[in-house]
């Protein structure tokens, strides 16, 4: 278990129930985790503007899976020697669309660049990432 | 197949050096390709603007998995009676950390409901969501 | 004055190791100023998620002067009746190019469609919109 | 006046309807424009992830103008040594709040550190910052 501090913030009382309302809508239980994720956040973006930082990534990819050998090419990408792919997850989406997420743990700089490499495929029709800073704390 | 159609671009003459150098970075083997994943990417953002449009979406969680009954409560969110969760990966990062990246498929206003509804939950360190326009053309 | 609250919040310690050394390097004073900020700026996105929500913008233009009547057509734009243009700020940048930065107050869907024929004029180079809520509470 | 370029794009056809009505709606009178708005935009974003890049930047910030010496402190940090203001604009939004837009040009790392050092600032409420890449093209 991790030690815990209690810290005290003071605020505008018309800014304190504007944020209530909106964490209740969120579905939060309490002032405190909704706090506490505005600052993982926070540090987790900090942290990610550093190229050299570790992070988790994940790669989603939509693709015409009719296209000649992408697939191969995809797996190839996932043999990177400085990324490791940690999982992906295959979903056949329609006649000709396979989404692709692929997880992956590296420096931000290098994650880009799979992720370019990746996007630039001739088949590939769509792809977003998503990273985070890797040890979230 | 699709039909191909064949379009005519006039481009400042410095502008296209630059973006074919950019393009060249990225991996890209041809200029069509590039520009194509530019308007797919458009268009997708454009129809995501709109809450009720369809889309695909990847939550990516990393939560606690000491934290009491998470797991239950996001298999329970999964089955939510708008959405439809696709597919799911649950992926061990290291002893107190687990990362979990849950593809799904509904309305834009729908999913963000349920990425706030998991991201509120206790035990919930850091979230991100990706969304793409389904029928991606 | 507004009226103050003080509330307690619990944080990890690690975590809030980290957060006292990320706003001591953005150069804020008190934790209370760092965390009402990530407070209003959370509001402020959730408000801007609403097409109907007023809001302030300032639309951000570089374009070639000697685009013929690009300037009239923007100061045309500027009287558009569901909008209310503040202030425009015209700052030449070299022979060619000029920024302009115009701040307009309106509905989130007006501003967004005002800021489309802006950047789709011809001679209009590059362009970049800012939202935040009004009534920043 | 920059030498143009004429080059083909193949784009399937169900993709250029689509990409014609976003266009349309938007207000573009070509292609062309359209594609070169895009192309612009990504080289433009492309440069902004280098930290050592020249950029213009416009910050925009909302703050308390009773703030003690704010004022003040904000004309301050516009005699930057490593960056140039170009101009700034005030403006009076209600009896407590104005709105501040402040133009400058320097290196993306320098500026991000100047926006943080602004909004860090007590008094200072939501504040959000525009990059562009200088040089246009």
């Amino acid at each position: 278990m991790q030690q815990i501090e209690r810290v005290g913030v003071s605020l505008e009382k018309v800014l304190l129930s504007k944020f209530d309302r909106l964490i209740a809508k969120k579905g939060y239980q309490s002032r405190s985790e909704a706090i506490r994720d505005l600052i993982r956040q926070q540090l987790s973006d900090e942290r990610l503007a550093d190229p050299k930082a570790k992070a988790l990534a994940a790669v989603f990819v939509v693709y015409d899976h009719h296209s000649t050998k992408l697939m191969e090419k995809l797996t190839d990408l996932q043999h990177h020697h400085l990324l490791q792919t940690i999982s992906s997850l295959h979903i056949h989406l329609d006649e000709h669309n396979c989404l692709e997420v692929i997880v992956l743990k590296g420096r931000v700089a290098e994650i880009n660049r799979m992720a370019d490499s990746i996007l630039s495929r001739k088949g590939v029709k769509l792809g977003k990432i998503n990273l985070i800073a890797a040890e979230p704390g």
